[in-house]
C-alpha cells in the first residue's frame, strides 16, 4: 500500500464524494448535458493556471536540483497542456476571449488557492498532498471511464477528454506522481503527521467535488 | 475621495451586491433566521484564523519597523477578538467544541486562501486591498444597521453583532485602515495598477457575498 | 537526548566554532575591544528587525490556533525586547539615528536571509532549526560565561549583555524553545530528514560564527 | 533613460564598486589568479541553483499567463546554463562532485537568499530589481571586456567566460529583460517607490562587489 492508497483509505468518504460524483457517473454514461461539461471546461482552464503556479510553487520550494528540475518539468508540461486545452474548448464552442473574460468561479477560487496555501504554509509534502487529488484522481477517473480501454469508447461524446487521462501519458505521469509522494513521505512524515495529511488529502477532495458540482450546476 | 471610495465606485456592483445582501438586510430588519447567523458565527470563526494568519503575513512583508509593529498589533488584536467570538458564539448556544469541529465551508476557504495567496503572490498593497471588504466593509455594515447609534436598537436579536462594527473602537480601526490604504497607495499604487486592484477589490467583495449567501443557504 | 543535543552533536565542529569563537571568549574575559562590541550591538539591533520578521512567518505558517498564539508571543517579545536593544545600545554611546542609519553588513544579511528562506522554502521544523542556534544557542553562550552567576559578574565591563542571557526570563524562553523543537520534530522528522536538519543546523552555527567575527574585525 | 540607467545613476558608487571591481578588471587584463577564478566559478555554480529558484518564485507571483510564461522560460534556460556551467567547471579541472561538495559560502548565501528575500516580501519589481545587477550588469561586464569583440579577445585565458556575456545571446538576455524592468515599474513605481529601489539595487549592488571580492581573497 503506498501513500496515496493509504490517504485514500483514511479519507475515504471524502475520497468516494469526488470520484463517484454525479458529473463523474454523467460523463462516463455521456449523458452530462453540454453546458455542464462547458462550463468545467472554461474554469477548469482558470483552474490550470493557478496549477501551474503550484509547480512554480514547488520548484522554488526544492531542496535539491533534481526536485526542481522534475517541478520545472511539470510546469512546463502543465504550461503545454494550456494550450491542448485550448483546443479541445474550441470544439465545444469557446473562443479564448470566452475563456479568458470569465469570471473564476468560487468552486475553482476555493480549491486553487487551498492547494497554494497549504504549499506556502507548509512544505512540499503538504503541497503534493494537496495536490494528488487532482493529479493522480484524473488518472484512476480516466482510467474507471474507460475500463476497455479508449478505443472501445466508439463515438462516445466525451471521448476525447476521457482519452486524455485514460490514455498511457496520463496514467505514467499520475504513477511517477504516486512514487513523489512516496518519496517525500519516507523524507518527512511521521505517523502523527499521517493523519494530518489525511485530513487534507480529504478536504482537497471535498473541494474537487464542488467543483464538478459547479458544473452539474450550471446545467 | 479616498482609495477605499474609488475601489467602492470603480466596483460598484460587486459591492452592492456584498453590503446590501440579503442577509445584511434581514439581520438588520432583525428577521434573518437564527440558523443562518449561527452558521455565519461558525464560520466566522474559521474565517479569523485564517485572518490572523493574513495580518501575520502582512508583518513578515513589512518593510519598516513602524510598519511591524502595526501589523503585529493587528495580529494582537485578532488574537483577542477571537475570545470574545467564543463567547458570542456562546451566547448562540454554540460550545467552543462545536465550532473546532466545524468543517470549513467552500465559501470560508475560497475568500480567505484567496486573501492569503493575494498577500502572498503580490505586496502589501494587493493584501490590503483583499482584506478592505471586511476590514472596512464591516464597519460600514455596522454603521448602517445602526443609524440612530447602538442605544437606538432597543433589543434588537443581533443587538451585539450590530453593536461591535457600529461601535466608535471598530469604527476607528476601519477609518485607520483606510488611512494605511492610502498610505500603501501613494508609495506603490500607479492608475494602472489602480484597474487591477479594483479587479481584485471586486472579486474579494464577491467572495464575501457569497459568504453571506452560505449563512443564508443554511435556514 | 532531545532534538538540540542531537543536532549539536552531529554538527559539533560548526557549533564549536560558534559558541567557543573568539569573539564569545574574549566577552567573557572582558577583554573584547569596545569597538568590536558596539559593531556587534548595531548588527545585532538590525539583525533583530528580520528575527521578528521570521517570528511573523512563523505565525502565518502555523496549522493550530495554538501555535499561532505562541509565535505571535515570541514575535511580540521581540518587538519589545528591541527597545531594550536601543537603550543599551545607548549606553554604549549608539543614538537610535546611528542604528537605523547603519547599513546591514554582509555577515546580517547572510545569516538573517538564510534563516528566511529556510522558513519560507521548508516548514516550521526548518525554519525553528535554523533559529535555534540564536535562540538557543544564546542562553548556552549565556549560562557558560556566568558559571557562578550574574551577581558573581561584579563589574565586568559586559555584565549587562551576559546578565540577560545568563538571567532566568532568557534561560526559560530557551527551554521551552527546546521543547518546541522536539514538539515539531515528533510531528514531522523522520531519521533520514534529521541528516538534512543536521547539515541546516551546522550551516546556521556557521553563519552566526561569522557573526561573531564580523564584530572582531571590526577592532 | 529607462528604469535600468536612472537605478545605477541613483546608486552610482555601489554600482561603480561592482562593475569596477579589482576582480573585473584582472578578468578583463587577464591577470586574476586562476585559484581565485576557480572558487568564483564554484561559487557561481551554487549561485545558480538559487537564482533558478528566483525565477520559479517569479512565475509563482506572476500575475498573467504572458508574464508566467516568460518567468518559465528564464527558469528554463537558467537550468540548462547550469549544464554549460559544469562544462566550464571541468575545463578548469573542477569536477561535478567538487562543485556539489563546496559549502556555500557567505557572499554567496548573503546575495542569492538577499534576492530571495526580496521577492518574497516583495513585489516582482522588488525581485527584478534584486536581480537586476547580475542578470543586466553581467552583460554590460562583458561588453566592456570585449570592446573590440570577442573575436579580437585571441587567446585571452578567460576568453570563454567573457564571450558568454560579451555574446549576442546574452546581450539580447539583458534588453529582454531591462525592458521587462521598464514594464513593472510603469505598473507599479511611483516616485515614492523609486527611492526605495534605489537603495534596494545598491544593496544588491555591494554584494555583488562582495561576491568579486570572495573570488579575489582565495588567492
Amino acid at each position: 500500500m503506498d501513500i496515496f492508497d493509504r490517504l485514500k483509505a483514511a479519507a475515504a468518504d471524502d475520497w468516494s464524494s469526488y470520484v463517484d460524483h454525479d458529473f463523474v457517473r454523467q460523463l462516463g454514461a455521456g449523458t452530462l448535458p453540454e453546458p455542464a461539461f462547458r462550463t468545467y471546461l472554461v474554469q477548469d482552464y482558470l483552474f490550470l493556471i493557478q496549477f501551474a503556479r503550484a509547480y512554480a510553487l514547488a520548484t522554488y520550494k526544492s531542496r535539491t536540483l533534481d526536485d526542481m528540475k522534475a517541478a520545472q518539468g511539470g510546469l512546463a508540461s502543465i504550461l503545454g497542456e494550456m494550450e491542448l486545452h485550448v483546443k479541445l474548448c474550441g470544439r465545444w464552442g469557446l473562443s479564448p476571449a470566452d475563456i479568458e473574460a470569465a469570471p473564476e468561479h468560487q468552486a475553482t477560487v476555493a480549491y486553487t488557492r487551498f492547494v497554494l496555501d497549504c504549499g506556502a504554509a507548509g512544505d512540499l509534502l503538504d503541497l503534493h498532498v494537496a495536490l494528488a487529488p487532482c493529479v493522480i484522481g484524473y488518472a484512476e477517473i480516466g482510467r474507471r471511464l474507460a475500463p476497455d480501454g479508449v478505443d472501445a469508447l466508439g463515438d462516445h461524446p466525451y471521448r476525447e477528454w476521457i482519452g486524455e487521462y485514460a490514455g498511457d501519458a496520463y496514467q505514467d505521469i499520475a504513477v511517477k506522481a504516486r512514487r513523489h509522494l512516496d518519496d517525500l513521505a519516507a523524507r518527512a512524515m511521521t505517523e502523527r503527521r499521517f493523519t494530518e495529511l489525511a485530513k487534507l488529502f480529504g478536504h482537497a477532495s471535498r473541494l474537487e467535488a464542488d467543483f464538478w458540482q459547479m458544473g452539474l450546476d450550471a446545467r
